[in-house]
């Protein structure tokens, strides 16, 4: 249909006669777009499709280690009683009409409560605000932190390597964006003197990401309370992106907001990663402001998760009991993640050329391919698209993460799977090595 | 916890002698937030908290009708089939993971199938974007096209009256708004002179509400018509709101769309209206572009859609059968909104003091207060609060949208109710007619 009236109307423009005199005269098209659009670039996505442009060539069987999707291997399931939950508020029909802006009240005390018991964190729902996932709700932080430059110029200081959405996010704002290192010599922890230096009277934000991706790392209390002081210092609110929180096995999970007891905490979490279901869409924003100096930050954050409905209202019901679920269910997740980080650190230290530290939380292994092990391999872009093309193994490069020369593994498939990875890998670096 | 982290900290801070020393020197907390949080007002939430403030001296069972939620009285339930796919994508496990960030290309294909089915228009999956419904697909649209006022001036033209988010989204971007009324004479058809005075080089886009929140009319083939011609005459793309879309009774619907052979429609629909599942926050985008000009506009769609993903993955792979509803069904919902539409109708043209033209579409009647029919009653916003005292019935008064002197009652009783609240209605205008 459109494809007729599509050539009709192009014909009617050529055509006519009196159509010829009037397009003279007549304005054009010229359908135009904020220049925010060309800044809407998500480098994960490109660098995906151009490494997997070509079929491998190789013929065994595709192994994506690629997606921080904890679904896409058949390794894990939900919570049952979750699935229980959901399926009860499709049912009962008692869950498909608007709630509150932020949340139903409901929702946001089962949060309150998941933190008070994970966390010894009080907050009142007041404090919480219901997000489309995680990724919303740190668009929704942005938006509510970072002023217009035409009002004032503005920073946010960021973790190198780290998740690539921060800075895609931040490219619509005004921010100017600032890197801090993590050290991987000291287990991917905080560089504290350079997130110090870089701090000053602009910065609006520091964000830290802990258990982090994609370093897997779990920051010990020691760490934490050294960027705590810094913060303290400049008087510079923390978000805490803690999407991975109490995804740990070596040792215990320290929430940020638990040891603050003057900088504001602005916690974001959901349920993509812990309770295994990305799909559904379902974060929180929790702020944590022990002195009472951010109620500006509490009443910006409740008009922007009014601005449009929160998340499903069939999880928002279940939400309760899907926060619930106990310890043990957990454990048996870990458990699997365990042996993969397990599996991937014994690998890659046998492998020639690659090296990487235990990977101690969230589900990732970083690691680094040593200088001028593969001679023919220029940088981690050309390492991913030859293990890609030679082993039919899809792992990120380092350059996704804002750090060349490393690759992140997503601990998510079967041991098995796992096996085979790495015996590929090996015998992809004993091929490409310098020996 | 925190309290008694409160109390030793500010102790800290006041108490200890080389706190006292510091404390000189030391930085102040000073959280700022953007300016755009004090833009972020809804006038719809402020009113019905300023109506519902005081408990109702009336002991009538109190009757909202302020929500635009159909399920807020249990009149309708969503397609049956609709339920048990999402049951099923809930107890099959295949349907967590994450997915395409502008939405699974099955989900999407639906959407076209269903506007091919319906609107007999025709998009390929690339032209659709799901969103956290129209709200987010809205909030999307909106920062596509408007430019930061330090780029480029722009307007946008909307709906008077019309529905309040349009406003509240836009408060923080830079678009100057300009409204063009809808005429109640003339079934509250858009005033086509208006509308074109109203156009001009900054104009980015004209925003159409049809069906329409909240005028209940449907705008006849002839209208759209001449809204095309001035869109296409000042080529300016049109953004279609038609969540309303086919909840018509006395005439058919008209996609917008499927009128058009040059102008740029960006047609906005979703599962909140017509599938009855408001909370399911479920929405979409679908780009029509006959002439093909607006390739920025579908490229910026895409890119907004991948900066955080779409909507919730189980109701994505309901999706498919929620959208193959046989039209039976809507017919039921349909004729009970029809019954309210004649009840309403009858009974405020016998109300002294109030009229309305009959809705056509929608779940609404605007209904006007004829100017000194209730001399102590000063405007909508008193009206309707004294409604609510002494009736206990909630309507939002026509300010919300806009267009003081009116009141709207949303179509969403059950009919024993309605009746109830035309009793109480006309009760109410006699005592405070001028007679
Ligand atoms: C560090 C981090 N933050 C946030 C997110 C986004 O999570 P969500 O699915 O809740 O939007 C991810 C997803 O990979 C992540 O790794
Ligand atoms: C005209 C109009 N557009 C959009 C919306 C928002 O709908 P959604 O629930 O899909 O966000 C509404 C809701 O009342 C509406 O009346």
């Amino acid at each position: 249909m459109p494809d007729i009236k599509l050539i009709q109307c192009q014909d009617a423009l050529v055509a006519g006669p009196s159509k010829t005199i009037t397009s003279k005269t007549e304005k054009q098209w010229n359908v135009r777009v904020s220049p925010s659009v060309n800044r809407s670039r998500n480098p994960i996505r490109e660098t995906l499709a151009s490494i997997t442009a070509n079929t491998p060539s190789s013929s065994k069987a595709p192994i994506n280690l690629g997606l921080g999707d904890p679904t896409y291997y058949p390794l894990h399931s939900p919570p049952p009683a979750a699935i229980a939950a959901v399926e009860k508020a499709v049912l009962d029909g008692k869950s498909n009409g608007y709630l509150n802006g932020v949340g139903s009240s409901e929702a946001r005390q089962a949060v309150v409560d998941y933190h008070m018991r994970w966390d010894q964190v009080q907050y009142s729902i007041d404090d919480v605000v219901l997000t489309h996932g995680v990724g919303q709700g740190l668009d929704l932080i942005f938006s509510v932190m970072i002023p217009p430059a035409s009002v004032e110029r503005s920073n946010i200081l960021l973790p190198r390597p780290g998740f690539a959405q921060y800075t895609a996010l931040l490219a619509n704002l005004d921010a100017e964006v600032r890197y801090y290192d993590c050290l991987e010599e000291n287990d991917w922890e905080v560089d504290v003197d350079m997130l110090n230096s870089l701090c000053d009277e602009e910065t609006r934000a520091i964000l830290i990401n802990n258990p982090s991706n994609p370093c897997g790392s779990n920051y010990s209390r020691e760490a934490l309370q050294g960027i705590l002081e810094i913060a303290e210092k400049h008087k510079i609110p923390i978000i805490a992106d803690e999407i991975y929180g109490h995804m740990t096995w070596s040792s215990p999970f320290v929430p940020l907001a638990s040891l603050s007891t003057s900088v504001p905490i602005i916690t974001l979490s959901g349920l993509s990663k812990r309770f295994l279901v990305p799909g559904w869409r379902f974060g929180w924003i929790c702020l944590h402001d022990p002195l009472g100096v951010a109620s500006s930050l509490k009443k910006g954050i409740q008009c922007w998760g009014n601005r449009f409905m929160g998340p499903n209202s069939l999880i928002q019901a279940a939400l309760p009991t899907i926060l619930a679920t106990e310890p043990e269910w957990y454990d048996q997740v870990l458990s699997k993640i365990e042996v993969l980080a397990k599996i991937v650190h014994k690998g890659v230290s046998d492998a020639p050329g690659l090296s990487a530290t235990f990977p101690s939380g969230a589900m990732y292994s970083f690691v680094k391919i040593e200088e001028g092990a593969f001679p023919a391999l220029q940088d981690d872009v050309a390492f991913a698209t030859a293990l890609y093309n030679e082993q039919a193994v899809f792992v990120l490069p380092g350059m996704c993460f804002g750090m060349p020369g490393y690759f992140r593994v997503v601990l998510g498939t079967p041991a098995d799977v796992m096996l085979d990875v790495i015996e590929r890998l090996q015998e992809f670096c004993q091929k490409h090595g310098d020996l």
